[in-house]
Parts: structure tokens; C-alpha cells; sequence
């Protein structure tokens, strides 16, 4: 049954998670032998520091020369763990063009170029997989574009990144600011030195983007995702989500419209209730909730970085690519023949939770509530609190029914232009209800 | 790209889930063709009542002669979706020699004879998927089978019935003893009118089999898991179980034993930390806990059965098959080439609660300690508890620390002869931390 002759595997990139898929593939080399039904050997290691000590790489496998390393010719899969676009984007290509298969970690590019790297991928009747680009270890790709092939996806909600979970329930339970919180998440290694990419939310959009793109098979840039960080999340928000049976999460959201014509994706702080699921993640965990027609709720749950649990994923693609390379076939390609239009943020419809700092007269409300229903935006709750300090302001917390973003931001731009509201103090929407 | 000759697709079976599996065939036609590159046709549905009018689909579609239908020779997949053991092992198996994959949703039959089945799909070179089997609508199967593919699991924890899942969350909420949550369970159609194969642990029992089979890539048969059922848990369980802090579920438990070298799996009731995400699964609902070496732990969760969700976990495998069909290929198999022992109950080492009806007076607590000792159960905590009512009885609650089951069993019978024990009122295992 079992297959003699290895098949070769380059692999680019030797750091976090490329010196986890090299340990894995020599500790667990009869394992994966096994379920591929053949040896698989690493056959070069592409870095940019040769000289740098690597346990358990044998120093004549290391190269500089990377794209000397995927145009060899003898390699059936090149594994792509360098991050960034350049030189990787490059290297997928022509590994591709040489006849190798290709398994890859890296959202940024896959969000960028998706489409061209999978048409290369087509091309060349070759295999792009990459399920550790999303959600880390969590299965997540695999299920969506094979488990749910047969159903309908309506909503994919999660939390994508863990940088960003680790700060906002560290600012939950202990009331922290977000500039504490982050500090810490600095100090435990759970953020970056620049930590810009995962509180300005673009590594969470990157996801959204492949995300949307897979279960809606629609073709989402990663420009079609609109997108809000989560650096002006506060104490006081967090104070008010309490007061709504919420908590606070950086969400991914992917949704078809009421009429299945169109989608959206988005990535944004949101309230969502205690009692759902997603709540209750903590720390630098990830978790995913995909709503579909057939299967109901699903919930999928886990690490989403690390080295460790980000070459699981590596290497399951890895031993997947390489069966379906003895079976001289591809797995599922890129599929966006939906091609559904993707639609801009003001065409979402959701709840939303506005705090306004208005003057403490009376007939105050009554004009706020006149702009709500002008633009057309349903009013579930208002709260009205005068405030201790005397000053004749008092806030208002009004929390909407579901309405689009067009109109609730024509609502806040007039409820600025009135005399009696001195200041829109936090806008965040309400989602998973 | 798109082959216009559909695959041909047998339907054995259009009960609660091949009716949803109909529906969606046909509801869903233009996104299941687009999906797997060619369209496929539903020719022909086995039922047992030919009579039984059945919402669109066409009468002259509709045998009872199912061994004639997979017999046809031009049927690319046969969907077996009848259950229990005969007739549909000797329809897969025919299937199989007739050129057709088969899916199958049958935990019972896969669990009792997957061994023979998989080597009937292995000779004639086809598919056998069933993905539905387990958890119903929950990807697990495939993430266990090929997401995991590059890591080693170590332990598979799960609520994966939900019928006794219903149950056990109706007692722990409302205080309700066994009967009443079932009878309520009954009424609300979650529980059979004959509930045995779920209460007494069958199903679940059929799903570890399966799960361990394929997280361990060895073959574990189902007598090889240990069974315990959960009719005799009680509201006092739970109230033990809420002093711990815990809830009671029944789980599915496949582990593999700390050298490596070995497998258990078992199903039975057992306390878990109310912080664990398994104890906060509600109602019917399903969820699987999987920890492995490099990912760590991973969740998965949502409906385990009803038609439309298992349906979707029945198409989801049924356009992987057609996929592979127009590859000329075949899928992942079975794959027990692991082959690690199997260990029996006595093996599995956790820790236990055990609640003892002992005589009120000084020196039981040391007579019950050496007792543990003698059988190596060391002790974490005991709790001594007079009665109210003066009999001269009192109660010792005993929680030890990790000990195997064979041990523990020995150490309960010596206490069932101390004079002082009256008796045993409950033993229950601890596990999720
Ligand atoms: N880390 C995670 O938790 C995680 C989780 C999910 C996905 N990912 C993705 O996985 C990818 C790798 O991340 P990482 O954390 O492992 O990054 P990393 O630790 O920075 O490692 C990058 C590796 O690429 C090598 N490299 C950089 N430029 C190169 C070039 N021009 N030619 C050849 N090699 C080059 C580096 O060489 P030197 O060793 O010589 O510096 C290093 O070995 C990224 O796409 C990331 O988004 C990471
Ligand atoms: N229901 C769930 O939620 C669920 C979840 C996961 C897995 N499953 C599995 O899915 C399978 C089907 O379950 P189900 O709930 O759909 O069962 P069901 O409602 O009882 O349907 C069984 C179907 O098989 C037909 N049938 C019975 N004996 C037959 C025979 N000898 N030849 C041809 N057809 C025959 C019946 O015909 P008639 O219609 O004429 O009676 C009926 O259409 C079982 O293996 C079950 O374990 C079910």
C-alpha cells in the first residue's frame, strides 16, 4: 500500500510556525507516512538569516535562495510560512509553475490576492490550501467549504482575532482601560510590539474577507470589508453593555441579505448578549458561529495563533495536499461562482446602542426620538439619566430596533446638529440576538 | 468545467432525514451542480410503505425492492439513510460491487461492522462516507479524519446525545428527578417513546466507537467501550455535583492512556466543572471537545440530530463523494493502522465522587481512609455530614484524586463490608479538568 519514495516538501519560513511544522514533520514522520501513504521528507528550508541556529534542521537543508528552493522542480509541495506579500506572493506562483502544490498560513496575502493565487493555482492543476490563515488551529475552511457544501451558509460571526479577545475580556472582568489592557497583553506576549494589524482590527478583516469569500462563494476583497478597531472601546461601554445583559467583542461578520442576493462583511466592537455563546471565550482564544439553513448553529472553538497550534492546521493541509497528490488529484479550488454583490456597510442591518450627552430640559427626548423616527430608525429602549454633578446635562441611552447603517448614520449626523444634544458619547452595535 | 451528465444517486430510506435530504437535493440543485462540477439526479428512493405520499418527489421515483435499485449498476452514490443493521449492511456491501459510494448516516451499523464495510468500499475502490453519524449536523468526522491529519489527538470529550442531554440539563435546572425531566423530554418530542438506546448510553456508546476509531486511527469495536447509562442519576446527584461546583452530563470518552501505548473508550454520566465549555451546553444540543498534541483544544458544537441538520451533514459528504468520483479518485479511508490496544474500563484513571451512608460515630473516617489507601486511592477532600434525623447515620462525601477504575472498584467493595458503611449511595466520575 505504502508509497517508497518520499515526496518532497520545501518549506518557507522558519520561524513561529515554520519551526513547529519542521519539529512536527520529523517527530511524527511515520504518523504522517501512514495517513498519506507515503514518506514525505523536507527536502529545503528557505530563511532569511542562514546563520541563525535551528534544532532539529540539518544546517545543509537551509537557503537563502528561496525561489531557487520552489523552481527546483522536484518539490510537490512547497509550505508557505513567511507572512507578508512579497517575496511570498511571488514564491506561491512560481512553486505553482514548477509543478509543486502549495499549503500556506498567510490571511494577508490570501485576503489581497486570493483570486489570483487560486487562478495560478487552476492553472497549473494545482492544489492552494490554507486553512491555518484563519482561526489558527480551529477547523474552520475545511468545514465550511466541504462539511456545509451541501447547505446554505447565512452568517458567519466570530471572533477571529485573539490579541484583540485577550484585551477586551481582560477589560471586562477587571474594568481596565484599554490602554492597561493592552499594556498587559504586551507584557504576557500576547500583542505584538505594534500591535496596529490586530486592534485596528485589519488582521480580523483579512479573515472576514476569506470567510465571506468561502462561504458565500463570492469572490470578497478584502476593500469590501468595512472595518472598525477596537482602540475606543471603553470603560463606560463595557459599563453599559453590563447594563444590557452584554459584553463587548471584536467581531468578524459575514452575512447574506434578508433577499440571499447580496452579502456583507464587516469587522467592528459589538455588544452581544451573556447567553451567547461567543460571550463566554476568554482570553486569546478565537471561536467561530456559522448559522446555515440545513445544520442550524454551529459553534467551532479554539486556539487561533500560536506555533504549535497554527502548524496543526499546516500540517493537516499538508498531509491532504500531499494525498491528493498520489491520487493525481486537486481538492475543492476557489469556488465564487455565487458571485452574490457585496454590498457597502450602509446596506447592513442591525441594533445599535447610542449614548448621547444631552441638555436636562424637558422636551428633550421628545426631539431626539422626532430624528430617530424622520430617519426612519425604530426606537426599542430609551434610558434618560440626569447626572450628579448639576451641570444641566444628563445622558441618554437610546437602544434601537434593527435598522441599516445608512440610516442610523443619518440619524447620529442630525442628532449632532441639535442644540439640546452636546455630544454623541459611543455608538456600538448589538449583535448575535 | 461543468459535466451536463448528472451523477446518479440512490436514496435508501425517506424517513426524517432522507425526506430533508430529497428536499434539499432538489431545492438546492443549481448550488449542489455548481459545487461539485456536474449535477446530480435523485433516481430512485427505497422506502418501506410505497403508499406513503411523499412531498416532491416523484411517485415513479418510489421502490420497495432496494436491493434492485442499488443493484442498477448506473447509480454513482447510494445514500443510506433506512438505519439499523439489516437490511442496509447488505445494501452498502452490494452497493459497493455494483460501482456506487455509499454515505450512510448509521452510527449503530458503522459502529458494529465499519471494520467490514470500510474493507467492501477498500476492494471495489469507493467511498464510504458518514460524517452524519456522529453529532449530526457537527463537522467532526472530517476535522478528525483530515484537519487533524498532521497532529495526534489524545482525547476525545463529548456530549454527542442529545436526548440525555435535554434530560440532565432539565434536572440541573429545575431541580426535576430522572422521570419527570424524561417524561417532559417525551412530550416535547426529544426522547423516543422506546428512549432505551439513549438514556441507557447505546447511541453514544456507537459514536465513541466510531470517534475513537478515527482519533486514534485504530479499530475499537463497540464492544470495547464501556457503557453506563444515565437512568440512575438523581437530583441529589446534582446537588452533590453543584457543592463541587460541577454539572452532570453524560460523555462519550475516548482517551489515550498517558504512555501512548494504548486506548479507552466509555460512556457514562460524570461530574464536570461548571467553568468547563462542555457544561454549558444546553438542551438537545451536541458539542465535542478534541485535545491534541500541537492544536490544543478545539470545540465543536451545535443541533446533533433532527432532519434538516443531518441532512446537511449527509450532503456535505455526498458532494465531497460525487467530487472524487469525477476525480477518478477516492477520500480518506479507514485508517487503523495504529493499531494500539484497546485497555478495558479498569485502565481509565480519573477521579471519583462517592457519596457513603455511614454509621454516626468516631473512627469511620479512619476506617473508610485506610480502606482507600489500602487500595492506592489517595483521598483530595472528605466531607462528614451528620443527619438531622438522628438515626445514627451520617453521610461521608469522599472525592479522591486520580486513580484508576480497577482500583476504585476494589476499594468500593471493601467498603460495601465495613460494618460502619450501611452503604453506597452514589459513585460518580469527575472528569473536564
Ligand atoms: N504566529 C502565529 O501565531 C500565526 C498564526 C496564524 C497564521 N500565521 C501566519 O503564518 C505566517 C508565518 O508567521 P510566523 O509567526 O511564523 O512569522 P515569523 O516568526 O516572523 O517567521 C517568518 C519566517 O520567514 C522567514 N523569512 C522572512 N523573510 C524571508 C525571505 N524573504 N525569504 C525567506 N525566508 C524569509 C524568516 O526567516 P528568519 O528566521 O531568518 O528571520 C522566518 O523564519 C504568517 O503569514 C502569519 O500571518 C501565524
Ligand atoms: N433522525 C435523526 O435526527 C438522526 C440523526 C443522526 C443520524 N440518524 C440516522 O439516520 C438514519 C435514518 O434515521 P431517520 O430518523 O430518518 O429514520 P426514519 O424516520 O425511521 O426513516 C427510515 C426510512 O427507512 C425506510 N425503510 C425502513 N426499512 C426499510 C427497508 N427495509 N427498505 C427500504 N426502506 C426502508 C422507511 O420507510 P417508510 O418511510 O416507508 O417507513 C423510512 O423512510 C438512521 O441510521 C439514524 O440513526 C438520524
Amino acid at each position: 500500500m505504502m508509497r517508497t519514495r518520499p515526496l518532497k516538501v520545501a518549506l518557507l519560513g522558519c520561524g513561529v510556525v515554520g519551526s513547529e511544522v519542521a519539529r512536527i514533520m520529523t517527530t511524527h514522520a511515520d504518523d504522517l507516512a501512514a495517513r498519506i501513504g507515503a514518506p514525505i521528507e523536507l527536502a529545503g528550508v528557505a530563511v532569511r538569516r542562514p546563520s541563525k541556529v535551528r534544532e532539529g534542521i540539518p544546517a545543509e537543508l537551509i537557503t537563502t535562495d528561496a525561489t531557487a528552493l520552489v523552481k527546483r522542480g522536484d518539490i510537490d509541495v512547497v509550505v508557505e510560512v513567511i507572512g507578508g506579500i512579497e517575496p511570498a506572493r511571488t514564491l506561491i506562483t512560481t512553486a505553482f509553475e514548477h509543478g509543486a502544490s502549495v499549503v500556506s498560513a498567510n490571511k494577508a496575502l490570501l485576503a489581497q490576492d486570493g483570486a489570483a493565487l487560486h487562478a495560478a493555482a487552476d492553472e497549473n492543476d494545482k492544489d492552494l490550501y490554507y486553512e491555518a490563515a484563519v482561526a489558527g488551529a480551529i477547523p474552520l475552511i475545511r468545514p465550511l467549504r466541504e462539511s456545509l457544501a451541501g447547505d446554505k451558509v447565512n452568517r458567519v460571526l466570530g471572533i477571529v482575532n485573539g490579541t484583540t479577545n485577550f484585551i477586551l475580556d481582560k477589560m471586562d472582568s477587571t474594568g481596565a482601560g484599554y490602554q492597561e489592557a493592552l499594556d498587559e497583553a504586551t507584557a504576557l506576549g500576547y500583542a505584538e510590539a505594534d500591535p496596529t494589524a490586530d486592534v485596528e482590527g485589519f488582521d480580523a478583516a483579512a479573515k472576514a474577507a476569506i470567510l465571506a469569500g468561502i462561504a458565500f462563494h463570492t469572490r470578497v476583497r478584502l476593500d469590501d470589508v468595512h472595518r472598525e478597531g477596537m482602540t475606543e472601546v471603553t470603560a463606560a461601554d463595557f459599563a453599559s453593555a453590563k447594563e444590557m445583559g452584554c459584553t463587548i467583542k471584536l467581531l468578524a461578520i459575514c452575512e447574506r441579505s434578508a433577499d440571499g442576493a447580496s452579502v456583507t462583511a464587516r469587522v467592528h466592537p459589538a455588544m452581544i448578549p451573556l447567553s451567547h455563546p461567543l460571550a463566554s471565550v476568554r482570553g486569546a482564544y478565537n471561536a467561530v458561529f456559522v448559522e446555515s439553513d440545513a445544520a442550524g448553529q454551529l459553534m467551532f472553538y479554539g486556539p487561533g495563533a500560536g506555533g504549535a497550534p497554527t502548524a496543526s492546521a499546516v500540517l493537516g493541509d499538508l498531509v491532504a495536499v500531499c494525498r491528493n497528490r498520489l491520487n493525481g488529484a486537486t481538492g475543492p479550488g476557489e469556488s465564487a461562482y455565487a458571485a452574490l454583490t457585496v454590498s457597502p456597510m450602509g446596506d447592513v442591518v442591525t441594533r445599535y446602542h447610542i449614548s448621547l450627552d444631552v441638555a436636562d430640559k424637558p422636551g428633550v427626548l421628545a426631539q431626539v426620538a422626532t430624528v430617530f423616527a424622520e430617519h426612519g430608525v425604530s426606537i426599542d429602549t430609551v434610558r434618560q439619566q440626569g447626572r450628579q454633578d448639576g451641570d444641566g446635562e444628563a445622558s441618554l441611552v437610546v437602544v434601537t430596533h434593527r435598522a441599516s447603517d445608512a440610516s442610523l448614520s443619518g440619524t447620529v449626523e442630525a442628532l449632532r446638529k441639535l442644540d439640546t444634544v452636546r455630544g454623541v458619547a459611543s455608538i456600538m452595535r448589538v449583535e448575535g440576538e
